[in-house]
């Protein structure tokens, strides 16, 4: 166990468990499922809707928003755009996950229109991360090319130039605002043997979020989970796929206090 | 135990596994997996086909059809009116979820032609049969805010101007056409912890329809098994994600006679 | 165990191991998840992308491409055609699943235009190869239900005709390119009562092809490997849940060595 005496785990998930924030999902097929489960393991209460027609309504009606660009559409694109509108325009904080931003010029641009609405909180892996930073294509899809090591000084410009609190996860995971930077290595390899991990870190980003954690404080406690979950449901696991099911058990089983003693978050 | 005598859930249950019924679903993103592999566990044969170019024909050639709200797009709602109109013509029973029907006009409106077509069953929590019933938009999203056993005379009402049998389930469900109702007690609080729940039920009602069982044996058969699928489920699972998968193998597992030997149902 | 001498199962497995080839998929919505973490258990790296505005990109940087037509729509078909068209330009190998095809016209018609970009696999069940091959709509909807037995023939006659190899799934499989056949016995009666087995099938062709396996043997590789998977996951399963969780773990834990040792592929 390591902490940052500013950030309080335990009441961040206790609060979380109470409040049982409604979060407003625009999210990608592929982990629809997966991030819904995981909220209701969490705590918290999803919903996931993508239609233009009642995006807005639906994202102001919320504690939180996520936006997620992993199976990006045009339609889906609009509907994105007018939930962060209505987001930034009724104090909802949002975070978002620029999948894959630098293999295309339709992620580039996407991500581009939507940082305009300010989100609280991106959370992506190295390589999005350097692609958004640096306007430099990186990396080969959603795999993370670069040492999460090196990027800490990237995100923390990042964060400086954009207002948003950016989360890189890797094997270590960094938080920055900018000022603060904390590395987090809780997890385990076989989350990057699961599809959806790093979504499921960006949806309980935004459950945090909904349950009124300040940006800083809801990054690193939902990586800190997140990595903890992992870290318990891989004793034993025969698998991937035993693995996954056991996360969201741990998801709903982590205490308070066993999150705080668990986690190894550090000054970065 | 205790049941009901003019439902015979064995029988129901034998038939569904005798004739293996076609159920067409056109459902939303985030349980279309889970429906369809409880399709398969129970006995049915699922197809989850959405596109407007074929969905009149799919439906008309399936043994029952299963409309859900829960993604709502103006595409998928092209889909379903055609599907719906096709089974209506074709003498097809099909079953309506109206996700989270109060929460915007999008979907009210949808909700109120989709009912245009003479759904043999709607099926829903207890703020979305208030919303159908009374216009007024109830509660947030896909929770039931609204205490089951005060919903009862609600559906009831419902039940006799629409002309379907209605379904409302929580911690007691209760399934009525208006004239009857029966209360069914079987469940588990695990089932409000994963996604698509609901939306099982009613794929479910759905299954036991393609097995020509009348609607409101269809309905009440449904709620009995994924309840105590539910509660064998739950005997020892560390948490949600275990318990859903296990929910799967319940629903392949529980015998005719099983079924009516844990049903808890009784007249309202 | 039984063998074909030109197939090396060991050899494919374990480059497919070393390379992690990047799998473009545009499939459906009902196995998306299903079908990336079994990518991602058995060592690919999955990308699932299917917006017509960079089907053609994804497709050029893949290793190969997986084509699924299980919910079709006018949209996907359009990403689909734009990423064969691109596969096929710069010599990215294609797997197509023609879900469903003999049910309605919108299918016959989209299988068709596919064809027109030479995937170097099709992969299907007895009903879809018949269809296909005869243009004869056939069965009743993703079930089987030709005979495999009688179906080599008409898969060879097809493989010659289309120039791809034919990849027939059911109680035996078999796989021919017109010249050859094999059959394959391994498998498990529980992959029938889960959604998404065919289609994990398909893609797992596609992962062999992006670790430069010729068509042939890409297929018959990833049919054993998905069987042996299938044999051992079923093994103390109680139940088609448990079973799909464990058909993950095994597609992670099965070595070269055993793969082998555990084919039953003999000359069709």
């Amino acid at each position: 166990m390591s902490s940052v005496p500013e950030i309080d785990l335990s009441s961040a998930l206790r609060r979380l468990r109470e409040l049982k924030p409604l979060v407003h999902n625009i999210t990608n097929d592929v982990v629809m499922n997966v991030t819904a489960n995981a909220l209701l393991a969490v705590g918290a209460s999803p919903a996931m809707v993508h239609a233009p027609e009642e995006a807005a309504e639906f994202a102001r009606a919320a504690s939180a928003l996520v936006v997620n660009i992993g199976t990006l559409t045009a339609a889906a694109l609009d509907a994105m755009l007018l939930a962060a509108t209505s987001a930034a325009r009724h104090g909802v904080p949002w975070v978002l996950d620029p999948v894959a931003v630098g293999v295309t010029p339709f992620r580039r641009t996407a991500v581009a229109r939507l940082l305009e609405h300010r989100p609280a909180v991106i959370r992506g892996n190295a390589s999005e991360i350097v692609a958004i930073a640096t306007g430099d294509p990186a990396g080969r899809g959603v795999d993370a090319d670069v040492a999460s090591a090196e990027i800490a000084d990237v995100a923390s410009a990042l964060a400086r130039k954009s207002g948003a609190v950016v989360a890189v996860t890797g094997a270590v995971d960094f938080v920055t605002d900018g000022a603060r930077t904390v590395a987090i290595a809780n997890g385990h390899p076989l989350l990057t043997r699961i599809t959806g991990s790093g979504c499921t870190a960006t949806a309980l980003v935004g459950a945090f979020l909904g349950a009124r954690c300040a940006p800083f404080e809801a990054s690193a406690t939902a990586l800190v989970l997140l990595g903890l979950a992992g870290e318990h449901a891989a004793t034993g696991a025969p698998g991937p796929g035993t693995f996954q099911v056991r996360v969201l058990d741990e998801l709903a089983a982590i205490t308070p206090e066993a999150l705080a003693a668990g986690a190894r978050i550090t000054r970065g």
